[in-house]
């Protein structure tokens, strides 16, 4: 469980878990202290504080209508003691992309960042050839 | 220039100088060599490969129709040899908010990601008591 790619997925795993469970103690716990932190839920403006990030996780884990979540296709990508994952977010028929930035603090990876927004429904794919869907090619 | 904060945002200023400029050499010069890269284009699914990301960069800055950008209200945040730029994205009338992942490669910072998505038009806050436009509640 040292390696750092492992304990890197399981940090993003451990986030999805708290929020599958509605956990706000376990999300609290997830994010960093000790570095700033940001937060970009979808349709949402750039949260640029631990107060303001922590009131949106309040509010959206204890709200009746959030769907389920579920992680899928994480991959690892290590810069030191630095890192970031980018997996896809299974919601009910909904699916969206995410990039969750994480950094060490005593020796456990902590967020520092999350941005989730949508993506077609479709599997995920490298092919260069991909093209986005029209009419949602902003650039 | 010497402080990682500048050098940061001035290296996050370039890549939205080339994208503006549609200059893809400056815009392959950007991308780290030595770290995996990604790249989440708003709608489309991640591409986790160089040569895919740099494809649709060519296809993006080659587009007739691709609209003007401008970088607007970056912040930055540093993890040791690691950091990441939070922005707005300014596209005619409307606005992505980004995440630029950068690493440093040979004393210079390289991006390792970008993910950009809708947000909505207004001007950007951090107030706690924020919420999604209704309709937009993914999570």
């Amino acid at each position: 469980m040292d390696d750092p790619s492992t304990t890197l997925l399981a940090a993003n795993q451990a986030f999805y878990d708290a929020f599958l469970r509605r956990d706000l103690a376990a999300m609290d716990a997830l994010w960093a202290r000790q570095h700033p932190v940001a937060c970009i839920h979808p349709g949402w403006p750039a949260l640029l504080n631990r107060a303001a990030i922590m009131q949106s996780w309040r509010q959206i884990l204890s709200s009746p209508g959030a769907p389920t979540i579920r992680c899928a296709e994480p991959t690892a990508h290590l810069l030191g003691d630095a890192a970031f994952v980018v997996c896809y977010e299974l919601l009910g028929d909904a699916r969206l992309v995410a990039t969750n930035v994480f950094a060490r603090e005593d020796q456990a990876w902590r967020l520092v960042h999350h941005q989730a927004g949508p993506t077609p429904a479709v599997a995920g794919t490298d092919d260069p050839a991909t093209t986005p869907p029209p009419g949602r090619r902003l650039h």
